[in-house]
């Protein structure tokens, strides 16, 4: 039957199968399978689509699916929905599993303490190896699966860990605190996911603990969370240098219009600036209408590598490759770049423009225009997405419009301005 | 001393002090750590520092550094070196050692078999656990760490896997077939790293079996190297969206120049075409300077929303969540997006335009030109990459330029031609 074929699938295939659906299909679904439902597959959809399952399913069958989940997937599901909704549901919860969804719903959005799971096995210094296994295969309550083992003294304070092929490679008798490595790689429940993500793949981690302000041990992080961590990120990067907001693949044509306006009108703004700048020019274009040929690859070829140069720039901050010891280092090179770039396609484009028009004069002031824009497209391109990072500003969200309203108004006033100069048409 | 304190950072920070050194600096650090120098820092570094570094090494020292490396990272050190330098370590190397860098190596380039480590725990299906936890404790070739034992038949087919909370989990006498999943995830060598990670993602592996055309166990492929390659990947095609090269921080202003070049030249054609259409309408624009002010706004914005449309559709490209099944519903969406987006804008540089220039008729055009335009957009941004794709080209790589070219051809084409026709200046 159906619900036999969709039971026996993994989580993320049942994600991807309610994705793939029409949105009344999808509602069906889930009350075909009823209480069979993975909720786990919710973790892996749109958020759109989670909320919209949600929504419509009464509050006790949320309340009794939490209860089977891993703490950090039910959070994962609990923190998008209503204050109202959320407290519903976790008061029809047991105590201690309300207490810990709590905990982590208590610190902030995006944050290591919101992403852990509240499920781990902590043993004392103490133990032994062999009890420590012995503990093992009697506990019926140990997490779903788990990499690491930590140690903690009577007050939860993080001792150590211990990896379990370090624990199956030790004679019974050996005690754990001898075996444990200290863990240097704790993580604060307050900090960033982002830059928890930074120390999993420096240290190469599959799971780090979670502790609070006094060192306690709150919580594991798993790197399947994280890898998921990453992908957003990355995702988030890529989509506002695009110039999109927030957007889901599942998003209607209203939703992703609206996720695309704002930077449609703070273009055009920027537009009408460029425009202006030509306007200054109208007498000049009105006597070589050649300049209005030609204008657009002046500022276009500026715009492009500038592009080129703030891509490198907003990469580079995100991974924590650029900062203050090479920034001078950085700035130099693109300089050099802007330069050498720019005396390339000045040449070429100096040449072909002066043929076109049988013009060597108008070749020689689009080759110096171009020089003067393709550099400033390399400052722009590489100070603007820093300064914006040290003001604390989101570099990848801002730097794309600021660096091609820089070179379109840099090379239309460069261009248009020595034509007129030189043509003596002030 | 310095060599000490080098000696007590992790890799991943001897890494980053290596990419924050000068050259010199860096090589002299390398001799100063001698035989202390720990070869998986090559691993964190960029490919131009690592080969620099290797370059500047006689090849007994790197064969007796191989030695000491997991297969993953030495191969990873190896593949960039010329035939010439890897037959000669490889020659050094003892018998068996050499079997397996050269199996790795014979895998192509960005495949699981050439990103595997070939050192893995493998037991026989009628073993007890308890066997098998002897085994760990006595055997001394084991991999420095693992989180997963592979079961084998004599002949290496795979037959499954036990992960080891569930080994730590179970009684000394289970037998381990009792207690191994059958690996749904085994990865064929030859598949494409980037695939390989989509499979670590979506099941959420630590590690997993790579097999080889016969089914039998080859290697192990490891969540921390796929980390890596999901990293490589976002960057590519983010840097790809940018137009920037195989490019790296560390390079100097000639490979950085190399890298940005050819993008840049591919636009400068695609600029002297959409100049080309200008240059059709020389006559309307010396007549009516103001359309030559205007018509940036007008490509500009198809530019941008052609951008946006792109981005979204060459990220979900990626993560392989627009394919065949629902690319209709997101062209629909796209074309809805575009038509939606047109009208605002048409609608807003309209009335701004026909104000500027008093000229409710110059008004009417640009806004008639902007849906074009805008609905232009809408379908090159989601149609090119689509086709790209389709043909087996990398959409994030060639889609930028087809589609701001479009958008500028079009909005050029439009806005000057309607202004022609309506204004009579045939
Ligand atoms: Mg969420
Ligand atoms: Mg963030
Ligand atoms: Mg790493
Ligand atoms: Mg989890
Ligand atoms: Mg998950
Ligand atoms: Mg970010
Ligand atoms: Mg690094
Ligand atoms: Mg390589
Ligand atoms: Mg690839
Ligand atoms: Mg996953
Ligand atoms: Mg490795
Ligand atoms: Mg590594
Ligand atoms: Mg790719």
């Amino acid at each position: 039957t159906l619900k036999e074929d969709v039971g026996a699938l993994h989580q993320s295939e049942v994600g991807d199968l309610l994705e793939a659906l029409m949105p009344e299909q999808r509602r069906a679904l889930v009350e075909l399978m009823g209480a069979d439902f993975d909720f786990t597959a919710l973790t892996e959809v749109d958020d759109a689509i989670r909320l919209d399952i949600v929504d419509n399913m009464p509050n006790e069958q949320i309340a009794q699916a939490m209860q089977e989940l891993d703490s950090d997937d039910a959070v994962y599901i609990l923190e998008d929905l209503d204050q109202e909704d959320q407290d519903e549901i976790l008061a029809q919860l047991p105590f201690t599993e309300r207490i810990r969804l709590r905990r982590a719903l208590d610190y902030p959005e995006e944050t290591a303490g919101r992403r852990m799971q509240t499920e781990f096995v902590a043993v004392p210094p103490f133990w032994t190896v062999g009890q420590t296994i012995d503990y093992m295969r009697e506990d019926k309550n140990l997490p779903e699966s788990f990499s690491q083992i930590f140690v903690i003294d009577p007050t939860f304070r993080l001792l150590g860990a211990v990896d379990l092929d370090r624990i199956l490679r030790t004679q019974r008798v050996v005690k754990i605190e001898d075996v444990m490595h200290e863990t240097r790689h704790a993580i604060p429940a307050t900090m960033d996911q982002e830059e928890a993500a930074q120390v999993f793949e420096q240290y190469d981690l599959l799971s780090a603990a979670v502790v609070d302000e006094n060192e306690r041990l709150v919580g594991v992080l798993t790197i399947d969370d994280v890898v998921d961590v990453i992908q957003e990120e990355a995702e988030e990067d890529l989509m506002r240098l695009g110039g999109v907001g927030d957007e889901e693949l599942s998003d209607r044509v209203l939703a992703a219009s609206r996720s695309r306006v704002p930077w449609l009108l703070v273009n055009l703004v920027m537009a009408f600036l460029a425009a202006s700048i030509i306007g200054l020019f109208e007498a000049t274009i009105q006597q070589i209408v050649a300049l209005a040929i030609l204008m657009p690859i002046v500022a276009g070829m500026g715009g492009n590598a500038g592009s080129q140069t703030m891509t490198v720039t907003v990469r580079a901050l995100a991974t924590k490759d650029l900062d203050i010891y090479n920034a001078g280092r950085i700035i130099r090179r693109e300089i050099g770049v802007g330069l050498l770039n720019g005396v390339i396609f000045a040449t070429l484009i100096g040449i072909v423009a002066g043929f076109w028009f049988s013009d060597p004069d108008l070749g020689g002031i689009i080759a110096i225009a171009m020089v003067v824009n393709m550099l400033t497209a390399a400052l722009a391109g590489i100070l603007i997405p820093l300064l914006l990072d040290r003001f604390g500003a989101d570099p990848a969200v801002a730097s794309a419009v600021f660096v091609t309203t820089t070179t379109d108004v840099v090379g239309f006033f460069a261009f248009l301005g020595l034509a007129t100069w030189w043509f003596g048409l002030l």
